[in-house]
This record gives C-alpha cells, sequence and structure tokens, in this order.
C-alpha cells in the first residue's frame, strides 16, 4: 500500500539519525504482550479445531488461509513480501546499508494433526513484534531484516532443508495429512518445484539467522525461566528393534518353556529406560511404538519389533547410550533365547550446535533485560537446525506450561511470549551492531 | 455300496457272538501307524499351502472339498452318515442293542489361517481306524457307536456349541477367513441354519462322549510317554489392560520427568510373567497384544492397551493369578502415576473337567496296552468343554513333536497316533462293557 510506502521512507530517514547516535536502539519500546497474544488468536482461527488447539497442516487449506492471513499483517508492516520456490516465506526490511548481509529470523506457522497455537507461531509473532517496535522506534537497523517463515516445518523441515539444497527429491512425493505430497503441497501454497534450487541459499549469505520458539518441554516453567538460551538441537538416533521369540499356543505351552518375545522386550524397555536414567547428562531414550506378532491374545508372541529413539546434543552420547542398550539387549536375548537385532533407520539427524558467539550475545540481550535464563539443549527438531549450515544461529526458548506441546493444550503466556521478544529484539540490536565480530 | 451292507449284515452277526463270550474284544488288532498317516496325508491335500500346512479354514472351498472327501471314507466303512443342522458330520455304525445310548467319539477336521495336519484330523482318523479295526474284527459293540466331526472347531466350536443349545444367534453374522459368516458357512457345507435347533441334544442322550487329540504343548513329547489323560480342559480369563500415562514430545521431555506408559506395560508383563511363573501348579498367563498411543517413535506412549490372559483348571486359581497381577499393577500405577485398569472381556470360558470315571477308563485302557501315560491338563480349547455338559466326557492327548501347533510344523508320528487309536477303540469298548458303571 502506498500509505506503507510513505512510512517505510520516513523510518529509513529516522534510521541514519540512529546509527550516527549510536544509542537510539535504547529507545526501542518493550513487547506488547497482548499483541502478541491477538496476534496467536487471530491466526489460531486459521484450522482451528473443537478441541481448542488448530488442524493447520501444511498444504492445507488452512494453511494456505492462515499464510494469506500472515502475508496482510507483514505487508501492513511495511515489508517486502516475497515467496520462494519452496514456498518460505520472507519478508524483508531494508537497511540504512544494504550492501550488508541481512540478518534473518522467524520460525513457522503450520502444526502438527492435533496441535495448539505455539509450536511454531510464537517465534513468528515475536519476530513480527519485533518489526512492528522497530517501526514505532522509527529505527532502521544498518542491516536489512528478514523475517522468515519456513514451508511445512513439522512434517520434516522442508523449507529451512530446501535453504541448504539437502531436500531430496524423493521426498517430494511423501503425502502429509493435508492429503498433499510435498510437490504439490509446496505449488499449492505458492512454491515452484520446477525451480527449487533458487530457494537454496548459499553458506554466508545472512549475517545470522534467529529462531525463537517455545521450549515444548517443561524445564523453563517448571523452574520459573524467563528465557531459555538454545546450546543446540539434539541429535537422533532412531532404530527399529525386533525380538525374535517362538510363537506357540498360550494355553498349551507351560511357562517354563517359553521363548516369549513380548517378556524379552519388556525387559529391554525398562533397561533402555534405566540406562537412559542413570546416565550423567540430559540424553533422552524413548520407546514410542510397539507391535506383537502375530498379536493374538492367545498366542506366545514370536517377534515383537519396537523403536528405539535416542536424542542428545553430543553424538557421542548417544553413541554411549545405544551402546549400553545394545550390551542389555544381548544380556536379554542370551537369557531368554530370544534373539535381539537393531536396525538403524536414516531418518536420524546429527545434533546441530549453535553458535556460541550467538549464544553470548543471546545471554547478554537476556541480561540487559533483567530476566532469567538457561543454557539447554533444544530436544526438538527445528528449522534452525538446518540454518546452523546457512549462518551463525541462534535459538531462544521461552517456557511451554507444563512442557505439553503438539495439543490442543499447549500454551505460553503473553507475557512470556514478550519477554522472549524483547531478547529477540536485542539480539537482532546487537548484531546489527557487530556483536558476531567482537 | 451294496458290497458294503452285505458285509455289515454280516458283522451283525459275529457281534452277537462277542456278547455271548465277553472275550471277543480281545481280538481287535492293534491300529495301523501307515493307515492313520495315509488318511492325514489325504485329507492335507485339502487346503494345502506352500508351508507345508493347511489352510483349511471352516467353511472354506478346501473344508467343503475336505468334508466331502472325509464322508466317502466313513461311508466306505459302512457307516450312515447324516449331516447335522449345524453342519456337524455324524456317522453311525448300529450296535447290537440299538435301544442302548450311542457312544460318541470324535473331533474336527477345519484347521487355523496357516494350520497343520493334525489339529483335528489326528482325532477324526483315530476314530475312523478304531471303526476299521471293529469292523475287521467283526466286532458289533452293544451300544451304538457314532463318530462325529464337529464344525467349526477353531472359530468358537461352532458344531459343539449348537449342540449344547448355547451357540448365540449374534454368532452366525460372524465372518471369518473364509469371508463367509458363520451362518452362511454353516448352510454352504451342509446345515441348515433355518433349523438350527433341531442339532441340540439334550444331556444323557449319548453313554459317553471321547475325544482323541494332539496334546499342543510339549509335556509328553519331552517326557517321552504316549498317552495323556485328560484331567479337564482349562478355563479362560480374558482382559483388556489399559495403562494411562502422559503423551508428550520424546525429545523434550527429560527422563524423570516422563509418565511414560510404555514403561508400565513393560513393568506389568514382567509382573504377570513373574506370577505366573512362581506360584505352584501349571497356570499360564500370556500377554500376546500390545498396543501404544499414540504410536509414534518420537512420542512418549500416553496410552498402552495390552492383552492379558489367565488358564488354568481351577477357576479359584485363575483368579488367584488375576488378583495378584492386578495388585502388581495398583503398585505400579502408584509408584508411575500411570493409572492402570483391566477390562473383563465375555470371551472366557470356565473350567470343563472331564469326567473322572472316563479318566480311569482310559487311564485302565491304557495300561492294559502297556503305554505309558500322564493325567494333564488340557491348555487349549476343544469341542469336549462343550460336551462335558451333555455326556461323561473323556479326552485322550497323543504328543505333539516340539509341543508345536496353529503352525505348518506341527507333527504327531504315525506310532504314537497307533497308540493313541488303541486306547481309544479299548475305551470304547470298556465303556460298551458298561464300565461308566462300574
Amino acid at each position: 500500500m502506498s500509505w506503507n510506502r510513505f512510512f517505510a521512507t520516513a523510518f529509513v530517514a529516522v534510521s541514519i539519525l540512529t546509527i550516527s547516535t549510536g544509542s537510539f536502539a535504547q529507545n526501542i519500546g518493550k513487547a506488547k504482550a497482548e499483541r502478541l497474544e491477538a496476534r496467536i488468536k487471530a491466526l489460531g482461527e486459521f484450522g482451528k479445531n473443537d478441541d481448542g488447539g488448530v488442524d493447520r497442516v501444511a498444504y492445507s487449506d488452512a494453511d494456505k488461509a492462515g499464510r494469506t492471513h500472515i502475508i496482510a499483517e507483514l505487508e501492513a508492516l511495511n515489508l517486502d513480501v516475497r515467496i520462494d520456490a519452496a514456498a518460505n516465506i520472507i519478508a524483508r526490511r531494508n537497511g540504512s546499508n544494504n550492501t550488508l548481509k541481512p540478518i534473518l529470523f522467524g520460525s513457522h506457522i503450520d502444526s502438527v494433526p492435533g496441535g495448539g497455537n505455539y509450536d511454531g507461531p510464537t517465534g513468528v509473532m515475536a519476530a513480527i513484534e519485533a518489526i512492528q517496535l522497530l517501526n514505532e522506534a522509527g529505527h532502521t537497523t544498518q542491516h536489512p531484516l528478514e523475517l522468515v517463515i519456513f514451508s511445512n516445518e513439522e512434517g520434516g523441515l522442508v523449507g529451512s532443508l530446501a535453504m541448504t539444497g539437502k531436500l531430496k527429491p524423493d521426498a517430494l512425493n511423501v503425502v502429509n495429512a493435508s492429503g498433499r505430497s510435498i510437490g504439490d503441497g509446496t505449488n499449492f501454497i505458492g512454491g515452484n518445484t520446477d525451480n527449487l534450487a533458487s530457494a537454496q541459499v548459499a553458506p554466508g549469505t545472512h549475517e545470522a539467522f534467529i529462531e525463537l520458539h517455545i521450549e515444548q518441554g517443561g524445564f523453563l516453567d517448571q523452574e520459573s525461566l524467563d528465557i531459555g538460551v538454545v546450546e543446540g538441537i539434539v541429535g537422533i538416533g532412531w532404530w527399529d528393534v525386533t525380538i525374535e521369540g517362538y510363537a506357540n499356543h498360550g494355553g498349551t505351552t507351560q511357562m517354563n518353556n517359553r521363548r516369549d518375545a513380548m517378556v524379552s522386550a519388556a525387559e529391554l524397555t525398562l533397561a533402555i529406560n534405566k540406562i537412559a536414567n542413570d546416565l550423567p547428562g540430559r540424553q533422552v531414550a524413548t520407546v514410542g511404538r510397539i507391535q506383537a506378532f502375530p498379536g493374538a491374545p492367545n498366542v506366545i508372541p514370536g517377534r515383537v519389533v519396537m523403536s528405539l529413539e535416542i536424542r542428545d546434543l553430543e553424538q557421542e552420547k548417544i553413541d554411549q547410550v545405544y551402546a549400553a542398550v545394545e550390551q542389555a539387549a544381548k544380556a536379554i536375548a542370551a537369557k531368554n533365547t530370544t534373539p535381539i537385532g537393531f536396525e538403524y533407520l536414516d531418518v536420524a539427524s546429527e545434533p546441530a550446535p549453535t553458535d556460541p558467539r550467538m549464544r553470548k550475545i543471546i545471554e547478554n540481550a537476556t541480561q540487559k533485560m533483567g530476566y532469567t535464563y538457561k543454557h539447554m539443549p533444544s530436544g526438538a527438531g527445528h528449522d534452525a537446525q538446518d540454518m546452523v549450515h546457512l549462518a551463525p544461529t541462534g535459538m531462544i526458548f521461552v517456557p511451554s506450561v507444563g512442557g505439553v506441546s503438539h495439543s490442543p493444550n499447549e500454551f505460553t503466556t503473553p507475557e512470556a511470549m514478550a519477554k522472549g521478544t524483547d531478547v529477540l529484539v536485542h539480539t537482532i540490536l546487537a548484531i546489527d551492531d557487530g556483536a558476531l565480530n567482537n
């Protein structure tokens, strides 16, 4: 709109003054909790379900409508909005020196099926609020700013993977809960898979990348802390574990004459839990899926297949947990005469540490605001784990009430979102002031 | 055939002599192993599968063809064959005094999907061999003899349940692996569901019922015994067990902050196994089916549903095991904050003890033949468990090699079948001589 363009010009004029004084950033207002909350609620109308959450799965009609709604908000803030070939939304605010690398920040707005209103949108609304605060203060950064909304985060970090050039061509055929494939869905929401390579971003293109996100765990909430300075995104090891017993009649086979795969699976499940619990550190291990074969109540299971997932910020720790699990499995297999095999699945991901300088900058911004914080890993995957390969990357966590996520019950208070936004703004400003080079 | 009718008349003439001497039974020949084996193999052609077993599920084309084949064998032995309204095949051999109650014996020929050649057919072939031995010896019993082949044993003891009048009308709508419902299938193989009540047999109609069957367990084989004198068919208690945890992100939820339904399910599975193992007695308990919800590798299960089946010859023991399991579940639920609920399913059955007089008669027949034996429960269900309500019932077990059943690998040696047949013949003769009244 021409009205917005007018103000944009005005802001640029003011920002020149900012640079010259070097202290204008102190006049940036604090984030407005009620505005963040209002934007969360407005977006929550798209894909709203009866449980109080959203079904805004990537590529769904709700996702497309939600994106249109957000693009209008971005344009209202006088940003130049474009959609790249991978359907990432990128909204640019020029800097005073557009030869400098853009500072990139953002998150996603797609949800899991039956998801909540905060996983993703919190980071996007914080980014929008940050832009609005800069606009209101009339502050133009030296670096251009780019606000990014990655496409299909929940379905495999599609948008950010495309930026790194690592999205596999096969992935385009994968159909998600929207009923559309990644390829068709990308085009449906404004991308162009014929030109997917154009979405690729060369390492070093951006000055930095910052993602604000809800913690999804319960640490910050339990310890009443405002901010999590994310040390990195944990790596994930994923195995299918197969326990072989001997299927036999559950009525005629006496207890001391069984090779019951289910009993061995139970012993292994407890061993996995104990290993992950007992080792020092923050590793986690989960058995989330299990199936017994043939699966009849009156047949002793001859085979059980279950999943094993191990996560940690360090690959060595993942390896250490797995080695201990494998050793426990060997003992159980021998004791019960039920061979146990592990199949490593290639869907796993490596740990993605954030940039130590970025952590320090976020920590300083938090301290400057007088907010409480801790350093912590991200147990969940995020687009940031792809972005670490492209730019110095940092992540800011805000508390999830009760540690709940991927649920209609996920919640982050407006005040907590506002504090996170303040840290985001001051992180951007510090980077703009050259903090990465200090 | 008229040729057979001629011999039948001749046998009746001879049998009168038998009664008068009271010792003619000594001239009955021993069962012929090769003849039993040949009949097993001939039937095995119907529904034969690539694994070396059979798919002769009740109501399938293979079941119907197999029944036609067996009916021809029965008629060749000069029996009067009829099919009752429940599609049970009943083949009668008149006695010298047809006002006496018939002695009933038999088993079934239908298989489970992917079943073997011995579960069911062994008892039917033994019954046919018994008739043939009597024919060859020219021995006519005082009581009429009736050989029964029950319909759809594997799909819920349908034929014998119909005889007791306890087959529920709803059951007729249940479709089995043949693709036919019990109602349609019964009619397909020669029954008449419009007249199902006519299949009902009043208690006291028969002098006795005897079923020979493979053990399906490994006791006789392990202990190198010839015969199992069956004390009764175990009762079955069946529950669905639901463990409630809290579904949460497997990456962001630390180990000490989980309410993992899968971990509690594993603890309960091991507790069930230990309880059934540790109590004195022959009770068994099995967890054969399990499902975790939502069932994703990266989500801590918020709910696990698993089956619990407990079997014993005494209802009190089933109750005792269940009470111990329930107590263990309470402790696990409290420790892990994962409520555990038990839903009793009405598919269970009560213990069905055999008649003590029948056990003694079978034991005497076994001793007379010089065969080794033991008294034992049947862990599997059999038509005999319905027949206990209609007549003094006995069961004869022959060894299953390796205790394998419901598998293409189930096997009983021809010699073992022959020994079982000898015991069957001499049990019939003893009953015919009034042993039940001694």
